[in-house]
C-alpha cells in the first residue's frame, strides 16, 4: 500500500488558497480519514515572488503547470486556474500520464467535458468535479452516487449567487436592477463586468455539467436557452409578490416522455416552495427523482474555503480509491452514450405558465383586443391584474396564463407588440408551480 | 470481472418493498450506471404466502434469512426487518461470510453500531446506512465522503416526520398537541403508540448514528440528553413567534473545544433560519464544517420509496466498488478511535439560550422575586413579557435569558418552583441563534 499521495496543484487563487489552507490546517484529521497522509507537492502560479499570505515553502513553488503534469510522483493533479486553455491541454496530458485529475473549471467542462471524460475513461483515471457546481454543495456525487437508483425527472437550481444577492434585494428593498448591481460591485458580490452572472451564463456552464450528469445528455452551453436578469424591474418583482410569486434566477432541466429541457431564466417561483426562500448568496439546488422524490441541497454556492472543502472531498475520494486499487481501474463518470440518449427540446416546444405584463393605453377595447389576440394562440388567461388608472396614458397590465405552448406566447406577444395601444415591450417571465 | 452483482435481501415491509420496487423498476438504467446488472436473487420474509402486490416470483421469497446470509452466490445481505434480534445475529453472521451489508436499522446501529462496525472493518466488507437517518436524504454520504475535507463544528436535525408534522399543524393552527396528534394518527403521519417519535426516541437514535460518523465519536441512546414534544403547548408556540422563534424538535450535535455536544428536545429557532422553514413530515439537516461553512440538506424522512433510493443507492455503491475490487478490501466506517476521542458534556454543562414561561399570580413584587433568583443564579434577563392582567389568578410571564449554564437555570427553575406566587410547573425551552 503506498505510504502517501501525492497532489500537484496548478493555480492559486480563490479556490486554490482554500484547497491548500484546508489540505494544510485539516492535514491531521484528513490523514486519520484517508489512512496515509495526502501531500501537496508542487503548486504551479503564474507570480512565483508574489505573497499570498499563505506561508509556502519557495521549493513547492513553480511557474512551470507542466512541471506538475510531467512529475512521476505526483497522483493526483488538481487544476484550479480556470478558463480554456492552457487548463485544458494540462488537463488533456495529466490524463495521459495516468494521472487522476480534480478541478473545478466549469467553463472547461460545460464546453469540453465531453471530450475531457472520454480521455479519463480510456485512461481509467478517475475526474472530480465537486467544485465546478455550487462551491461547497455536494450536487456533483449526490447526482452521481446518492440518487443513482433514480430516474431524475427534474432539477431547479439557484447556482449563481451574484444574481440571486441582487434579486434578493431588489425583492426586499423594491430597487431597479441597476442600482443593487451597482452596490454588490461595491460589496465585493459581482464582478466589475458582470456580465457571465447576470446574463445567466454561469448559471447555464452549470446547468449543462447537472444535465449531462442526471439525464447522460452530453449539451453544451449553445444548448441551452439562456436569459439574465438584467431586465427583471421591481414592477414585476412585485406583482409576483401579489400573485404569491418570488422571482429567481432558475436553471431548470426536466425530462418527460423520453425529452429533456434545459434553459436558464427569471422564473417566479410559488412562495411556498423551499427554493423560493432561499436569499442573498446562498445557493440550492431542488432535485426530483422518481423513487426519493423531492431533495434539497442547499448552502454556500461560492468562495474560497467552501469551494476549497468540495476540491478537497474529490482528492480524499480519489486518494481512497487509489489506497484500494493501485491500478487505478476507477468508474469515471456515467458514460455518455451508455444510455439512450434522450432528445433535447428546444425552448419553443415547452409549456409552462407565463406572467405577461404589458403596458397598455387606459383606454376602451384594449383588453378584448389583447385577450382575442391570446385566444386565437390557444393561451387561456388564468388571472388578470390591471393596476391604476392613467387617462390617455399607460398602465400595466398583468396576465397569469394557464399552461400554454412557448412558441404560441411568442406569437401572440409578437402581434400584441404591433397594436397601437400596447406602448412598451412587454415583459414575459416564465412561472413555475400547479395551474392555477 | 463479475458478470452481475447477487443481493439478498431480509425483510419486506416498507421500506423492503421500495427497494424491491426500484431495483426492479430501475433494473435497465442501474445496469447501465454500474455496469452489470444488480440481480435480487432471494428474499426472506415472515409470511411467504402473503400477497404484497409486488409480483415476486414465488421462487424468490424463503422464510429462512438464514439462506441468504449462508448462500455463496449473495454478494451483498440487505437486511430490512428492523428491530435488534434477529438483526443483529444475521448481520453478524453476513459479516463473518464476507459478505457486503446495506442495512436501514437505526435502532440497531445506533445501540449496536460500533460491534457491528467494528466486525465489518475486520472482515473489509462494507456497510451502507444511509437508510437509517433521514429516509431520501442522503446524509450519511454527505458526512461520511462529501465533506470529508471538514472539521464538523455542529449538526442541527429535524429528523422525525410525525414531530415536524405535529408542531408544524400546532404552529399553523394553533391546536393542541393531544388533537393534532389524533388527527395524525388517523392520517397514517402517526403511529398507534406514538411514543418513539414523540418522545424523541427515533431522532437520538439517529443522532447517534450522526454524532458517531462526525465527531467519531461512539455514543449510543444512553448518551444523548432527550426530551420529547409531549408537553409543548400552543400557548409557547405563540410566544415563541411573538418573539420570533419556531419551535422545531432538533436533534443538535455540537463540537467546541474538543469538547462534544449531543442532545434533542424542542428549542426555538429563529424564524429566519433555513430549517425553521422546514414543515411537515419533512426532514432537513444542517452541518456546519470549518470549510464549506453551513450547508442544509431536506427532503422526504421516510417514506417506502424515498428509504428505498437510499438503500439502492448504497447497493449501487457497493456493487461500483466490487467491480473495481474483487479482493473486497473495502475502506468502512471512519474508524473510532482513530482520531482522538472528544469529551461528551453532560446536558447540564451546556450553554444556550433560555425560554422560560412560568405562570405566576398576578400581584406585586412577584417579578422581583423571580429577577432575583434568576440573578443569583448568574442567569440575565434579555426580554420579559407578561400577557393579560388577571386579579387574583395566574398570567403567563415569559422569559427570554441571555447565555446561560443549564445547570444554573435547573437550579433556578427549583427554587423558582417553591415560591407560592408561581402556581404551575415552569416550561423551558431551550434556544438557539444569536444572543438578543
Amino acid at each position: 500500500m503506498k505510504q502517501k499521495i501525492n497532489v500537484g496543484i496548478i493555480g492559486l487563487g480563490t479556490v486554490g488558497s482554500g484547497a491548500f489552507r484546508i489540505l494544510r490546517d485539516n492535514a491531521e484529521l484528513i490523514r486519520h480519514r484517508v489512512g496515509v497522509p495526502i501531500d501537496v507537492v508542487k503548486i504551479a502560479v503564474r507570480d512565483v515572488g508574489r505573497d499570498r499570505g499563505l506561508d509556502i515553502p519557495p521549493s513547492l513553488l513553480t511557474d512551470k503547470p507542466s512541471l506538475i503534469v510531467d512529475d512521476p510522483n505526483i497522483d493526483i493533479v488538481v487544476e484550479l486556474m480556470g478558463g480554456y486553455e492552457p487548463a485544458k491541454e494540462l488537463i488533456l496530458a495529466a490524463i495521459a500520464r495516468g494521472k487522476h485529475l480534480v478541478t473545478a473549471n466549469k467553463a472547461l467542462l460545460a464546453v469540453h467535458g465531453t471530450e475531457i471524460h472520454t480521455a479519463a475513461r480510456r485512461a481509467g483515471v478517475a475526474i472530480g468535479f465537486e467544485g465546478s457546481v455550487a462551491g461547497g454543495i455536494p450536487v456533483i456525487k449526490v447526482l452521481q452516487e446518492a440518487l443513482a437508483a433514480n430516474r431524475i425527472l427534474s432539477i431547479y437550481g439557484i447556482i449563481n449567487g451574484t444574481s440571486n444577492y441582487i434579486l434578493t434585494k431588489m425583492t426586499d428593498e423594491g430597487r431597479p436592477f441597476e442600482d443593487v448591481l451597482r452596490e454588490a460591485q461595491r460589496a465585493g458580490y459581482a464582478e466589475a463586468d458582470p456580465t457571465f452572472d447576470v446574463g445567466g451564463i454561469d448559471t447555464a456552464h452549470k446547468l449543462a455539467i447537472l444535465v449531462n450528469l442526471a439525464f447522460g445528455l452530453p449539451i453544451t452551453l449553445q444548448d441551452i436557452f439562456t436569459e439574465g436578469i438584467t431586465a427583471i424591474s421591481p414592477l414585476d418583482i412585485d406583482f409576483g409578490k401579489t400573485l404569491g410569486y418570488t422571482v429567481k434566477l432558475l436553471a431548470i432541466a426536466k425530462m418527460h416522455d423520453g425529452k429533456a429541457e434545459a434553459r436558464v431564466h427569471p422564473t417566479m417561483v410559488p412562495d411556498e416552495y423551499p427554493i423560493a426562500k432561499v436569499s442573498g448568496v446562498y445557493n440550492a439546488i431542488q432535485i426530483i427523482g422518481d423513487a426519493c422524490e423531492d431533495i434539497m441541497l442547499y448552502g454556500r454556492g461560492a468562495g474560497s474555503m467552501p469551494t476549497g472543502s468540495a476540491v478537497v472531498g474529490d482528492i480524499i475520494d480519489i486518494a481512497r480509491q487509489i489506497l484500494i486499487e493501485p491500478s487505478r481501474k476507477l468508474p469515471a463518470a456515467p458514460s455518455p452514450g451508455a444510455l439512450p440518449i434522450p432528445e433535447l427540446q428546444t425552448v419553443d416546444s415547452i409549456t409552462t405558465l407565463y406572467y405577461l405584463r404589458l403596458m397598455a393605453l387606459d383606454e376602451p377595447g384594449v383588453l378584448s383586443q389583447i385577450s382575442g389576440i391570446l385566444g386565437r394562440h390557444r393561451i387561456s388567461i388564468a388571472q388578470m391584474i390591471q393596476r391604476g388608472r392613467k387617462q390617455g396614458g399607460s398602465v400595466p397590465l398583468v396576465i397569469m396564463t394557464h399552461t400554454a405552448l412557448e412558441r404560441d406566447v411568442q406569437r401572440a406577444l409578437f402581434e400584441i407588440k404591433t397594436l397601437s395601444c400596447v406602448t412598451e415591450e412587454p415583459v414575459l417571465i416564465r412561472v413555475e408551480g400547479e395551474e392555477l
